[in-house]
This record gives C-alpha cells, structure tokens and sequence, in this order.
C-alpha cells in the first residue's frame, strides 16, 4: 500500500510591532510548512524569529512569505514595480528571513509570494520572473510554491528551480482546474466535512468535484490552510484532525 | 623586512530609493572593506545588490553596517530599544546583507555598527550585548568592528567573537587614547598631509601625536576613511595613494 | 448647587493598516474626548477619518496624540531626536489629523504626546520645547494636555498655551501627587470599584487616598481611562457609569 | 493691451531626510508654484516647513504635491490601491503640508498629484475621484492641477472644484494637444531657445508647433518646468528671464 504524504501550508508571522495577526501557535501545531512573513508587507524581525524558532523546534518547514514593500496596504495591492527592483527586494526579504530560519537552526526551505505579489506572479511575465531570478542569485535549489500552471511555476521549472503546485482547501474550482474567481458565489468553501473530505482526496490523488459537479483531479504537493481567524483556526484543526485519521501523513514537501 | 599592511574601511551604499549618497564606486577603489547599509538607516535593496557586487568584484570585503530602524534620522539618533528588539533588528540586516554579498559571490565579512547605534554600543553594555547575541546567533566567527576599548568589542571578546579595532583617519586623539569630543575644537583634521601622515604611521605600527602632541600608539587593524562628500573622496584618495607610497598593503583585515 | 463636570479622554485609532488594537467605537460611546493616533507611531489615514468622523457624530473631542516616528515600536522608545525635528513632526501630525477633524465638521481640540514622547516631555526641557513650539506656530489657543507639574505643561502656561492637567484612573500616587511607579507594586490598581470611586472623588473635587492612605487632593481636568483591552473597556464602562450615577457630567474640557 | 499673465510651477520639496534633492532655493527666485512634497514619496517635515516658509516670503503659491505611500519608490510605480484609501491617505498629506503653510503665514493653495499618481489620474476613474473627494471633504473651492483634457480636471469642475490646466515647457506635443509619449524619440525638448519661446507663446495665447509643425494652441494656466538637476535649474533660469523679457508677468494662477 502506497503512504499518503501531503504538506499543509498557512500563512504566518504576519504582526508587526505592536499589533498582532492570528494564532501562530496554534497553526504552528497543525501545518507542516510555515509561510513566514518577511517584514515588507508584514512581520517584524522580533516576529520572524519566534516563528522560525517554533517552527523548527516542531518540525515545521520555513518558507519565505515576500511581498511588496507594503505595510500600510499590507501587500495587498498591485504595485507596478520593475523586475529588478523586485528581484532585488525578494532577494532582501529572503536573506533576511534565512538569518533567523538559521539561527534557529534551519534554513529556509522554500519561497512563496504573498497576497497581491501572488496573484501578479500568476500571469505576469515580468514579475514572476523577478521572483525566479531572486532565487536562483540565491539558492537555484530552492523550491518555489504557487498555483498549478501559473508563470511562475512556468518560468521556476525553466530555471531548474523546484516548482511546488498547492491546493486550496476551502476554494471552490472550475472544471479546467483553476481557482473561481472570488467575485462568484460559492467560490469559497464553508462546509467543514466538505473541506476535510476533499483535503483527504487530494492527498490520496483522487479527483474532487469541480464547481459544476464534475469530477477534477487537482495535482498539489501542498494544501493552504488559512488561520488568519478563529475560524479558520478551527477550520485548519479539523483538516489536519481528518488527514490524521485517514491516515495521511502531513510532511513538509520534499521530506521522506 | 615585515610587510606594512592596514584595512581602509568606509561608509557605503548610503543612498535609498531615489536618493544616492556619496560616490560608491570612487571609494570601492579606495578602500578595502565597504561598510555597507542594510536598509534600515539607508540602504535599498538595489543599492545593496550594486555595492555588493562592485565590491566582491573589487576584492573589497563587504561588512554589514547595522543601524537603528530609523531612515528619516538616517540612525544618528540614539533608540532606546530593548535587547531582544535590537538583536533581532541587527540578525534581520545582516542576513538581509548576507543575501547580496552571496548572490555576488562571497559573504558579509564584518559587522560595524553605524551611527548613534556605533556610538551607543561603545559604553552601553544592554545595546553591545545586543549587537553581540546576533552575531553570535549567526555566525560566532564574522568579526564585529568598533573603536578599541568599546564595550562592544569587550563583550565581543568574552564571547569569542573577533574583535577588530579601528582607528579614523581625521580624528584628533587624547592622550589616553580616545577620540577628542567633535565639541572641541580640532577634534576633526583637516590638513591632508597630516591625515596621510598619520594613517602610514599607524599601518607601520609608529606612534601619532595626540592632540597635546604626546606621542600615541593607537592600536588599530583598520583606518576609517569618510567619503560623503567631493572633499572626503579626495582626502581618501591621497590616504591610499600616500599609503601605496609608503609600501603599506591595504587589504582587508584577516586576509594574508 | 455646583454641577460637578469632568472630562473623559482615551487613546483611539491605535490600529494601521490590516492591524486593528482596541475597540474605538466602545470607546467613543464612553469617553468625552478621543486622544487619536496621527499615523506617525499607529493610524492610518482611513482608521483617523473613521475616528474622527464618529468621534465628531458623537460629541467627543478629537485630540492630536502626536508620537515619535517609530511604527515598529509604537512610540514607547525614547528617540533621542533634536528639538527643532520633534517640532516639525508634531505639527506635521497636528494638520494630518486636523484635516480629518475639519472633514468631520470640527476640528482638533488638543494635542497630547502619546508613549515614550510623553513621557519625556514630563521631564525634558529641550523636547517639551518642541511640542509647545509646534503647537503655538499652528494655534496658540490650543490646549495641549499632560501631567499637572510636568515641564510640558509649566513652558505651555508660560508661553500662553492653555494647559490641561490630567489624572490616571487606574494608577497608585505618591503623597506627593506623582505617579508611583510601574515597577513598584501597587502601581496599577485592578480593583474597578476603587478605580470609579477615585474618579468620582477627582471630578467632584474631594481627595482620594495616595499609596501610604494620606489624604491627596489630584487637580486634573480630565482623566485618562484605557481601552487598549477587552477589560480596559469593562473598566471605562464602569467608570463612566460610576460618573453618570453619581451626577457627574462627562463632557470636553472647556466645553460648559 | 492686455497684460501677459503665466504662473510657472515645479515640483520641490522632494528631499527626504538625510538625502536632498534639487535646489529648492534656486527654483523659488524662478517660479511661482511650488508642489511641495508631504511626506508619502518624499518629503520631511522639516523639508516642508522650510520649503513652505521661503515659498510663503517670497510670494510663491504653496501646492500639494500628493502621493502613494512609496518612499522607496519614490511614488512612481503606480499602485493599484483602493479610492476610499487613496482618498484618505491624500487628504492626510492635504492637512500636513497646509500646518507648515499656515504657520507661515498662508495656507496650501492648490493640489497637483505626483508621479504615477498623477499619470494614473489622467484616465482613472476611480483614482481621480479619489482626489476630487479628499479636496472635497477639506476645501472645495481649493484647486486642482492636472492635463488639460484630464479624468482628474474632468471630475473637479463636475465637482465644483476649480481645474486648473498646465503645459509642460519641455515636451512635444502631438497635433491632438497630447503629450508625446517619452518612449518616442523626440518626446523632451533640450534646445532651450525653443523651449522659452513656445513658453512665452503659450503664455502669450499663440499657438506652438505640435510635432509634426503643425500649429497647436495650448490652453493652460500653469507651464511646469523642471529643477531636479543643474541643467534643468538653468533651463527654468532662462525660461523665466525669456518671460520677463518678452514682458510676460509670472504671477501664481488665480492673482490678480
């Protein structure tokens, strides 16, 4: 019988000075892989360090969480910033994110583009291929996390940089396998056994349902869990409760 | 005959954003160690990346210099922050750094800190320490840089940090060996020949003269040398040129 | 019979950004005047019009709670800046949030130094300076508030800036009136119906007891309630309904 | 005969810190509009105070020069925020730079968007109105500057809001009475002969050739020169010395 692997992936780290964002913690038991917000949309360095530290004191793989250089805005908006800027501010982040993943007594194992960054790198020619070339001046071994078929996976895998494909636990898909845009009812999923029980076929590589009932076979090495709530929180307990109990095992990608 | 042989070392990488600061290619080919910003008092990531570059390119180590998070007071003004905090703040820089000396090809060699946080960590033992727990959480074996006798590298020693004393090419001196207070007058030298003079007898290992005119050993592994303006570049310049002259290597300390 | 009236006033519109801190509209039901953040230690520019606009709809007061230039600490740090950049950062702050206020239909009522800037102009003749000097270049009939007998209030008297001494709702005196500190035990008192008793006793003129039980009679004309947590803002509630109960107006100081 | 009446504005105030930027002193003998930087993508405090007071003395009209929030960038990267936060975070900058003109003596009297803001208000709908809301909510009788033909002047006089036209001095026009776009050869001007005349014959009411010599009559109330280099500070020189000489007043728009 072949072992279910899958690695779950949530956002981290994403207070900054006074003001905190979520339960760390409390996600830090439940993923295996920590998006760890580099301090340009949030993150202060104090942050960094105590979620790198518990990360790899629980095992939890440090990812680079690089955004815009945007914290009023929180790295939410588009910003028309040209590729080498960018490149130059990602290589930033993700040195300085390594510093503390390092003293932790880790590294940094993967990258992924946050919020507004993210959604460029998707279909943007010229900012996804900044991200690549940050990595590759860095570490060409490096994984890169983003969605299945975007530019950047596109652009990583001509690079010899490992691309990472996720899943989204609680989104809805269309039956050509992308995401429904957030503007279409029933884009997101509420339904917690639902959530759950497609998190398990993914990870057993059995299709899902699409949106319009069709069955859809999602390849993704890792799921994204959201814990920017107490509900989501709950939410991301009960995904990692179900995975446990089918016997899933949830590892960082690229482990065993 | 035994080889004379001093580190120059200067400010870098000052600008930020549209804004440049001195001239970073006349004094990469002056000096040998490049204290560079690390964004947080000056410093954008772009400007990192080209002074790293240039200098690697140059054989001129790259030092990391650490300041307080302060870019409209560009960290002349002391912070009173608390340890922990300021750890973090210097490990967040320096790995940050780290990134651009390694995608040119080596790595941050030294770290100095800048400004009110240099003179801070020269009497306060909370911030020195600081300083010191970041490196030593990094890499215990990059050198920290600051003025002989500080606190800073007192507490570097004790924790088996290399300790590198410098000494600054325009400074008057006490007797006692400290800097005359920029208050007084002639604290700041002006005459060239002298600065020149000043800066072969301390790579010789000869006694200056104090600003009584006492006879001083200062003993320092690297001469600081200033380049923010058209002046400070041309001093700089006659520094290196009467230094060659003289049969002085300049090199970056700890190398041959 | 007199009408015994005091004022009310807290910190609001500590969010920025995707960071919110506090319950502004609690406390905007509770408080006679608003002490709002100006976007240089916390507030965003959305988060002060919102503050402002329901601050103005409900008759409480908007004040200037004008901080040094430090997001990552929120203003508690001590910065250690010259007199003539602390003034033009004030009234920089000053006119930011008065647009806002003048948006609202009113305008900024008082200026009063948040964190670490306050506590220093109790004390420090060269940045107490400043404050007063940027408030008298905008409007020397604006009030600005602080400890009765600090230096901030003693150069805004003699400069002919109304000065507004403020009481601690939940803090230990000394029998000499200041502050105990918050190092000493006892410095914050926990016990909310000796917190309403002591401000029912301050508005109505009676004295309250110090630390060592002494009889001391506190002159402030508004008193500084916290709502910074979910219990801060039972305790506010509590005070105001103590107030309310025993015929005390809360309203603005300087209004009727 | 009819008096000749231009108002020539530039763009000041744009250091920030420790880094200057133009010759601020030199533009204010040279033009009679200042947009003065607040601080969003450029712009200290005490830069404001200083620019707006020498501006206040010397009889030049103090502008708003609003931004995005992007000092690293100096707000040329346009971003994709949303109007209610653009509206607020201009209104901010409103409010700082009018304290420092009030406290010289008189008040902001107009606002003109700075770089990509400005580009995006030529043909946004929503960034404009953004703009038009915040001059609203403070002023509505405070102008605004833009291209003729702009979104942003379009929305203000639907508004009420009085649009104030301007010219550039050194650009090409097309035949349409559009800018040549800078990607085109030819698109800045660099013979300052030319450019003075076509500055007296737009002043005069007569019409420029367009680019391909075609006759174009430029309708503005305002020329923008440049000053953020030598040569540009010597061109704006010989702009308002062609201008007195052809006895053209230069006077700020809506004086006498």
């Amino acid at each position: 019988m072949t072992e279910m692997i899958i690695d779950l992936n949530s956002d981290l780290g994403e207070g900054f000075g006074p003001w905190p964002m979520g339960d760390d913690e409390a996600l830090l038991g439940i993923v295996s892989s920590a998006n760890v917000a580099c301090g340009f949309h949030a993150g202060d360095p104090s942050t960094m360090r105590r979620v790198c530290a518990l990360a790899v004191a629980g095992g939890v793989a440090v990812g680079a969480h690089v955004g815009y250089r945007d914290l009023a805005g929180f790295g939410r908006r588009a910003i028309d910033v040209d590729a080498g800027t960018l490149a130059d501010d990602v290589l930033y982040q993700l040195g300085a994110l390594d510093a503390f993943a390092r003293a932790a007594g880790d590294r940094v194992r993967y990258v992924k583009p946050h919020g507004a960054l993210y959604n460029t790198a998707v279909h943007d020619e010229k900012q996804a291929g900044a991200i690549v070339a940050a990595i590759r001046s860095y570490d060409p071994g490096l994984p890169v996390m983003c969605l299945p078929g975007s530019r950047l996976l596109e652009l990583a895998e001509k690079a010899g940089i490992p691309a990472v494909a996720e899943a989204f636990a609680d989104r809805a898909y269309t039956p050509e396998g992308t995401l429904v845009s957030r503007k279409e009812p029933g884009s997101v999923l509420h339904d917690v056994d639902v959530i759950v029980e497609r998190c398990v076929r993914m990870a057993a590589g059995e299709a899902i349902s699409a949106v319009d009932g069709s069955p859809l076979k999602v390849s993704a090495r890792s799921i994204c869990v959201h814990g920017d709530t107490p509900g989501a929180v709950a939410i991301a307990t009960k995904v990692r409760a179900g995975l446990d109990a089918a016997g899933v095992a949830v590892k960082p990608f690229g482990v065993g």
